[in-house]
Parts: structure tokens; sequence; C-alpha cells
């Protein structure tokens, strides 16, 4: 490949715009021709996240009125959700899409209604629309022109459920207890990521009602045969970064340990990006890279699967790139070289 | 009630023997004659536990060789487990014990060497200790001699399982998702509590066979039918003090939110320190205090009951003087009004 | 004393009014008879502050339109800067009041104006304003009516510097290094304590012109012979409450360590509220405390002290509190066990 | 450059180790023939630092016996200090060695051996030996086989005192606060990293005696003449990973802000990896990265420059790299695009 894929970034001053920024920029086969952030255009990049200071000339520019001549590749959208909505119907033919919203994530109308109370306009356009679970839609990503990339906690909760509901060993109800940093509510201050209270803070929210819960349920249907009563928890952790999901599964069989870490090593097997770990994962160890980790436990019919990963990376913005790869014909590990750190 | 009872504290270094000397030495009906501190023996008190210097004169002792002749009222056991298995027999028969480690919480041999890894050695003295989950205990704690105290997982866990199972409504299997803080862990430094890597970090340990397990099975029987299986998983928090809890669970029958809360007002109506709110407990609000923060939730059948305290208060120390205060004929608040912050 | 005394709270939703509720809920003398928060009036103050929550029933108010007639003994003001010095005045002549911000601290209407953007507006009535630095002002402060609160670097600093100024030993200039927890910025929400961000940051900020240099200066000059150079440099820390104070001074002859503590140790041997310590204090120990932990290090003539407390308690509520009690004739430490914990 | 550098790293299993482990892996110049970890030998390299696995197949060896025959171009060291002094002076002639402990870094015996109380044994070595602050030592560091890779206390304050030295406006003494984060304790679990403490923790430790003042009044005269009073104090903050350090001074002239700015943009124009920026650094934009961060304030005479890095990177690992790269003729970046987040 010797010409460089123009990149567009919509809403590059969040934090889902942020990783985009820090992987992209250094990606070997992107070039941000434009990134948009209304309320900072015309600022150095490096100015408002002072992490690139130095790395950078970009700056960010208001979101054009016209989409339709816009000159670029591929078109991330790391915007609120309901925004990517009006925008993606304006684009060319020939512009590839990531989204990283909700807006098209849910195939019914109702549901998405239900869960993001929006009328959903742009029906016809959403059932292009390819979930960007990688691992498990890696020859639909290969071929899609758009992708509804997956939330933070859907991406956790999948790839620990995948391999058990392709396995057609599940009985009962799925139990998921997940927990997310602080940076998952966004680069906006508000009163639950307020330091002084956070930091010696855990609290559920949402209970029985986070939006993610649709997305998960669809896609497992499309992993295999999911008729389970499935109850999902989220709590917020005082961490930065990092996503953990507890997931609490039956099986119609007795398995050993072993058995069930080879169910995981099986299904894994060529996914660069999930690694099956010992004993537990932990975010310390996937923070900051496009990682997922996991291990599973057996109590004979009684699983646990446990799931960790960077809600912003492997969370949003790595596995939005490593969707952009496949699309584009690139190795998938390209730019996503994220090395962890210890500690 | 004129003359204060003589306390002795056995292993005040750690840090539930810090929470008993912050609680006790404040205590309007208590002196302590003797706390014990083998390491640090000969140096006073504020110099061990420095939140505790210009506030006492007390320093620690070597334990007594001869506990035959103790002079004390009541004695707190605040060791290593596997410690006072062998102190508590050498007692006089007029002091009370109430003995914070695992040694005489469980009544079955087997299962107590199974989970501790030592044989009992005073299985008829067991018989006489009753577990001090003072809520659901009230009257055999009053009446008691010996107090188990119960293990800091097992009070979060028991305080949101015992209404339900009290009610009679569940049905199949209860799932307990539990977090603590870095303190759980005691004192003494650790890899697991290093700091650089800790600060970052959210990871389960010891899957399907914690310590706490059979006392919470134990105690869910002699409270009410329980015959569930029950999944009970711990994950470690980068915060410094505090367990939550997520308890999953089944009814027979529809439960509203509503419905679902009652249970708990209605069982919780009496006790002072537990307090039930709206949406979810925070560990914020309970750190220092001896409260248990609860919120029942449902979804129909699915039931979410949601747990916060403060390991070393309510599931330490300050439970343990809650049942020093009612072995005594003591108001059950007395000491224990440690008020919470904000922040 | 057998009848308690009438509180008014003016402010009772910030961190100020949060730990004044804290304190004055418990203490023995007082009863709050008013706790005003225009924004959360008709809320039970155990909603807000869910510390507080089954402890009291207490609920907040707006603010009267006409103070002249307010029946209470003590009003507490912890409003934001520029308020206390319009309502102060309308006060009934036998009210004690005192002022947690900075609006009486200045005796010079032109400093005020040129740190607070305020043009002060009662300059007669700041002439009846005593500086409450409880350990240096214990005399006048027994006698006075109206109280300015100091500020909370400003405590830290001035307990840490006036041993030394009082000695007479200091040439050349002093530099203080100070470091607040993330509290100091008060309950609202803002990007500099956003969680994500704040929990791994360290920065200076008001390089030079923090607000909190006159007050020193001013009080300093009360204390004894002070005219040196004063650099003040206030950073933040990823910690919820604390300040730490690192202050460099000179003095005209060789100091031991020895010495150097001795100074410390004679100034406060009647000041319960200030610990000298060995080595370093750390915020850690004065959490949640009305205690300030200082040590003194010498390098011959080369001097650091170090000062340790609560922003909140003995840098805001706790001194506020301290002083009522000195003002009421009331031992100083009623109400103010607030003993802290380890860890 | 068409061959691999073959690089051996002595002690893989400490912080030090850890961080040149994620570099060089990855440095498209190097190739880690030998990674030695007495207690691990044998073991994964990303069975140890977990962040590594699935990344290499490199094991821990022990270290050789016999060093005159390794066959390797550059040996890093990354042992405690005392090591190194050891084993350098048995490498082969041909083979470069940049040692991060403090083994090589003092010219003066008697002083070394007063901070470090270690006799040094190889004096005449350590004359061939580079002081490696990379951004003032540069044409040296080209031409050395032997570096003495600085301190990470001793990087955030030379690069902050530096270019003050060099102008010759200096007058009067310098104070520097210098704090650090709970990783430069190393990899080890110790009581003042242990986290339930830590994470509330703010102190000084080792007033007036760290042993990284030395090396720096050593360089600082090697860089300008300077013959100050220099006073440096350290403080533990609780973060994981960054250095902050507050550097006050006096000119002999007056300075506006600009004209403090302009000397360190002059005297950094050509260091790619030194930021000058507006206000004050943060260790959050720093942290993972080999960026040292400046800001420097004038209050007319009065200086106060602002210093942040990351202990371990430009602290240690990664200026190591830096140096590594110079001295074997490779662009100074290579291998150290090490992007940091936000958050």
């Amino acid at each position: 490949m010797n010409e460089k894929l123009k990149i567009t970034i919509f809403g590059g001053s969040g934090y889902g715009g942020s990783e985009l920024l820090r992987i992209l920029l250094f990606h070997p086969n992107a070039e941000i021709v434009l990134v948009t952030a209304n309320e900072h255009a015309g600022k150095a990049v490096g100015e408002v996240h002072k992490n690139l200071f130095g790395l950078t000339d970009l700056r960010f520019s208001v979101a054009p009125d016209d989409l339709s001549t816009l000159d670029t590749d591929v078109a991330f959208f790391a915007l609120p959700h309901g925004q990517a909505l009006n925008l993606i119907p304006q684009l060319p033919a020939n512009v590839k899409a990531i989204d990283l919203s909700g807006d098209f994530r849910i195939n019914d109308a109702d549901i998405f209604k239900e869960f993001y109370k929006l009328e959903h306009t742009a029906l016809d356009l959403q059932k292009q629309f390819v979930y960007g679970l990688t691992e498990t839609n890696c020859e639909l990503v290969k071929a899609a022109n758009y992708i509804a990339n997956p939330g933070c906690f859907a991406t956790a909760t999948l790839l620990a459920l995948a391999p058990m509901v392709k396995s057609g060993l599940l009985t009962g109800k799925i139990i998921v207890d997940a927990k997310t940093g602080s940076s998952g509510s966004g680069a906006k201050a508000a009163a639950n990521t307020h330091h002084p209270q956070r930091m010696n803070s855990f609290y559920a929210y949402k209970p029985f009602t986070h939006q993610h819960v649709p997305e998960i349920e669809q896609h497992l249907k499309e992993v295999g045969e999911f008729t389970s009563d499935f109850v999902f928890m989220t709590h917020s952790l005082p961490v930065s970064r990092g996503i953990f999901a507890s997931c609490y599964m039956e099986t119609t069989v007795n398995l050993t340990n072993e058995d069930a870490q080879n169910i995981f090593k099986d299904f894994y097997k060529d996914a660069f990006f999930v690694r099956v770990v010992e004993g537990s994962p932990d975010i310390n160890w996937v923070k900051t890279t496009n990682f997922c980790d996991l291990a599973a436990h057996s109590n004979g019919k009684q699983i646990a699967v446990f799931s960790a990963l960077d809600n912003l990376v492997k969370g949003a913005a790595g596995q939005a790139v490593q969707n952009m790869n496949l699309m584009c014909g690139l190795e998938e590990t390209t730019g996503l070289m994220l090395v962890g750190t210890n500690p």
C-alpha cells in the first residue's frame, strides 16, 4: 500500500476522539485530514490533548456543513449518541464509516427507541451496518462499508460469552456483573466523576436497564443458539480506565477448569487481541492497550468467565481502528501494538 | 453502669486491632487494660497507629504466657487464623471472648479443615460460640459468652441475603459477586497490595473457594429454608476500605422494586446499623462507619441486592464491639456513632 | 452549661457545610436550628450528605430574607467568597458569627480587592473580626464576637511558620511549597477535579498569586517581627482530603534537628490539636481529624518544616468549631475528638 | 543499519527492567539476546510482566558467571545499587554499558561512600563513564562507551536547573521540592508502598540527605558556574508513576514570565523530549512517555520552575535507550515514540 488512507474524525475532543488521535497519528497507513471539535475549532490538538503536545501540528476544525463532498477514505464518528444518525446518511458512497456511538448497533427500531429515547431515522442504512466485534465478525467486517462499533461493556461481555454460547453447552440464565472506570463517563466533568468522592467510591447504576443489553442479546443470537435469561448489571470503579466483567453461566455437563479454558483457547486461537490468561485477568495489564484478557473457571456446572479490557481502546477507539484495518485490507494489528506497562 | 468493662485486645497491631483501639479507647463503658502485639511490645500505641498519637498513653505488651489468671471482662482476638483456637480455651470462665478470626465460625470440623487447612482442636468449646451477625442473631448474642465474629465478606453477603431467604420467596441459585478494598489483606505489605500496581487494578481471586462460603451457607440455614446453589466470587478493588456485594437471586413470584425494598425495610426496621437506601449503596458513604447500606431491585423475578460496608468496621471491629455491647447489657450503639464523611 | 447553643449554618450543602454538620450534629453543647442551602431547600440533610442518612431528621431551608430577627447564638457562614460580606452586617448584635470564607480576613481594602476582585463593603465591621488561627490567637478568640476563620493553606502554613517567626531566628526569604487534595476545590464538579484525569495528576496552580498569601503575611506580622520575602506556591494532589506544606527557612544561627523540634514542642505545648511528630507528618494520619501534624528538620541553618492537616477540618469546619468552643466558654476539644483511622 | 544491535539486560524483573523490555522489544534496531533475573530464571518474560504476555517468547536467564565472553553490543544494568560496580569491570572491551543504578554517577569516592554506604572498587573505570543526562551531555554521550544513567529525581531537577545555571543569572540558594510516585520504590512490596495507607498519603522522606543530591551538584558544576546553596527535599506521592519537581531560584535581574520561559525554550530548542509548556506541567501528561515537561514562572527576581516526567521512562529506562541511540549512531527518538494518553 503506497498511499495512506485519508481519515476524518468527527468528535475529536472527547475521550473516544482522544484515543483515535493517539492511535491514528502514528498509524503507518493513515493520515488524518480532518478532525472536528466545534467548541475547540481552531485550537491545536496538542493544546486540548496535552499528551499529544509536540507530536502533531494538527488543529481542530468545525464540522463541515455539507458532508456530501467530503474527501476522505474512512470517517470515524466519536460523537454523543444521536448525532451520527444524522451525519452518516450524508456521506458520499465511497466513504467507509465507523460509528463509535450506539446509533447503528440495534436492528430493531422499537428496542432502539426504548433504550436510546430516540426515533431511528435511518433504518435502511442501519441494515448495511456490520456489528464490529472484530473477533466474532471478522469476515463480515472485511466486507463492510459501515461499522457499528460495539459498546465498551458489550465488547467485554460478548468476548466472554460468545465462546460459551457457541459451544451449545449452556443452560439456565446468564448473569453478568460488569464494572467500569470513570473515563467511561466521558471527558466532561460531572457529579459522578467528581474526584473527592469518586476516588473512594464503588456503586451500581442503571440496574437491569443499561443500553448495552440489547446489543449483547442481539449479537449472541448471531453467534449461536441463545435463549437464556440475561441479567446485566453495571457498576462504577474508582480507576480511570478499564472494564472488568464477571460472567456467571451454567453448563449442561460437568466441565473441568481446563475444559473451560480450552473452549476459550480454541475459540480465540487466531485472535491476536484476545489473551486467555491463568487465574484472573486484571485491568492493570490491559490498560492503554487493545487487548481483552479472559479467564474461565468451572466448579462443575457453574462457570465463571472474567473479562478485562480498556474501555477506550478495545472498548472503543482501538477496536474501531482494528475494524478499519480489516475493512481496508490491512493487517489487523497495524498501528495497534500499544504495549501496556508494568506497573 | 458505674464501672467500666475491663478490656483485653489480643493482636493490637493489625488493622482489626487498630480499629478496635480506635473504637474502644473512646467507648464510654470500656477501659483497655491490655493490648498485645509481640513484635511491637513496649512501643506506644500511638507510635504504631499514628492516627492515635496524642490520644492515648497505652503501650503494647507481649501476650501473657498464662491466660488462666487474666483479669479482664471481655477479650477480643484479632489474630491470624489458628491462634485464637489455642488461646480462648485457656481463658478463665468469667471472661467473655469475641474472636474476629475464622477459628470458631464453622460447626463442622471437616469443612473447617477443608477451608482453613487446620485441625480444629476445640470442638466442644466451638459449640458454645454464637455467630455474631448482630442483626440476625441479636437474642443469642445477648446471652452469649463466646462470639465468633463474622467475616467481612460474610457480613456484607448475609445482610443482603438473609431477608430474602427468610421471605421464603427464593428459587434457583444465588450468585454473589463481592469486591473488597485492599485493607482486607491486612496490615502487612504484600505483592497484591503493592501500591504501584494495585492502584490501577481490579481482578478476581480464589474463584469458588473463598473461606467465607461455608459460614455464609451455615448461617443462611439458620435464618430460613436454604437449599439454593450458591456461587460466591471475590474480587479486589483499588480502594483502601470497603466491601461491595452484588447479590443475584430469583423469586417464585413477581416483585416490584418497592416490594423488594419493603422486604428489607421490614426485616431491618429495628436495626440501627443497616440502612436501606434508594438506588445503590456506595462504599464512600459507609467508610469508617459501622453501617451496612443495602438496596434491592427487581426486574420481575430477577432480584439484585447491593450491599456496602466498611470491612474493618461493620465487617470486623465495629461489629465486634456491637456484639460486646449486647453481651454486656449496653445500648447497641454505644461507642459506635462513628460518623462518615462527605467526601 | 445546661442549655445548648442554638446554631445556624449558612451554606450547608458544600464541603464546608458538610463537615460543620458532621461535627455539630454530635456536639454535646450545640443544636442546629437552621441550615440553609437554597438549591436543596426542603430536602433532608441525609439525602444530600448521604454519610448522615439515618443520623438526623434535619432539612435544608432557604436562607431567610431578613436576618435581623434570627434567633440563634452562633452563625457559621460556609458560603462562596463575597456572600458573608453582605449577610453578616444584617445579623442581630447578640449573634456570634464565624465566617469560613475570605471575606473578613484581610485588613487592607486594597489588598482585599486585589486578591478577591471585590470591593469590601463592610470595612468597619471587618475591624471587629478576629483572625481565628486558634493556636496563635487563643485569647483574642475567647473575647471575639466575629471570627474570620483562616484559609486551609493559611492554617497549614501559619502553624508551620509562626514558631519560627516568633523565635526571632529567621533571616532571608521563606519558601512554602504547599499541596492540597481535591476537596479543596469544593463540592461542585469541575474540569480540574474530573476523576479520570485527576487520579494520575500532580500540578502547580496560581503561581505567586494565591489569595491566601496576604492573610499569611498579615498574620505573621502579628505573631512576630516578619519582614522576609515570602514565596508561596500551591499544587494539586490526587487525594480527596489533606494539605501538606513544606516550608523552607534559614536561621541566623546553627540549629540541630532537636533544637528545631524543640522550638515547636515549646510553642505548641498547650495546643491539643497540634502534634509535633518525628520524621515527617503524613496526611494519612490527620485525614478527617482536627489535628495539624508538624515536624522540623535542620541542616545547620537551612530549616525545613513539614505541616499536614485535613483541609476541611483543621483547615475549615473543625477550626471553626474550635473557635466557637472558645468564644462560648466551652472546652476547646468539645465535639472535636474526631479520631483518625489506620489505614 | 541492516543488523540489529544485540542487547543484554541485567536485572529484568524490576521496574527498570520492565520498562527496558517494553521499549527494547519493539525497538527497530535492537534485539534482546539475554535478559537476566535470577529469581525468575526460566520463566517467560510475559509471565512476570503480564503486560507483555503474548508479545514475546523471551525467557529470563540467570546471570552468566563469566561476563568476559558476553556476545552483546549493549548491556543495560537495572540492578540494585552496588551490583553493576562488580559486573561492568568484567565486560569485554567492545561492549557498551549503560548503568541505571548510582554506582558510576559520582566522581568522588568519599562522597560516593557517604551517600551509598559502599567503597567504590572501580574508580578508574568510573572515569570513563559519561553522565547520561542526554539533553545537556549530548556530544559526550555520542562518544561514550559507558553511561551512568541519571537518577529519576536528578533528571527532573537538572533539566529544570541547567538552563538557569547556564544563564549565569542566579544568585542565592536554590530550593527543590521534589515528589515521586510509588513505583520509585521499586517492584518489591514494602511498608511505604502498602496500598491501604499509601493511597491517602503524602509525606516527606530523607530530609536533606537524598542520594541524588551529589550527582545534581556535580553535574550543575559541569553545566555552568554553580556555587549556590542547594536544598533538596523528597516527598512521596500517591500515584504509581511520575516525578514533579518545584524549583525555587533567585535571579540578579528582574525577569518577566516570558523572559523565564524563553531561557528554557532557547536552551531546549533542539531537545525533542523536553517540552516547555504554559502554566504548569502535569505528571498526567508525561506518564508512560519519555517527555520531560517544564514551565518557568517569574515574580520579578523570584523564579519557580516546574518539571514533570515519568520516573521509569525519562527518569530511567527511556533515557537509557535515548543514550543507547546516540552512542550507537541512531536517531535519538528511535523506539521512544511512546505516546501518552488522555486521560
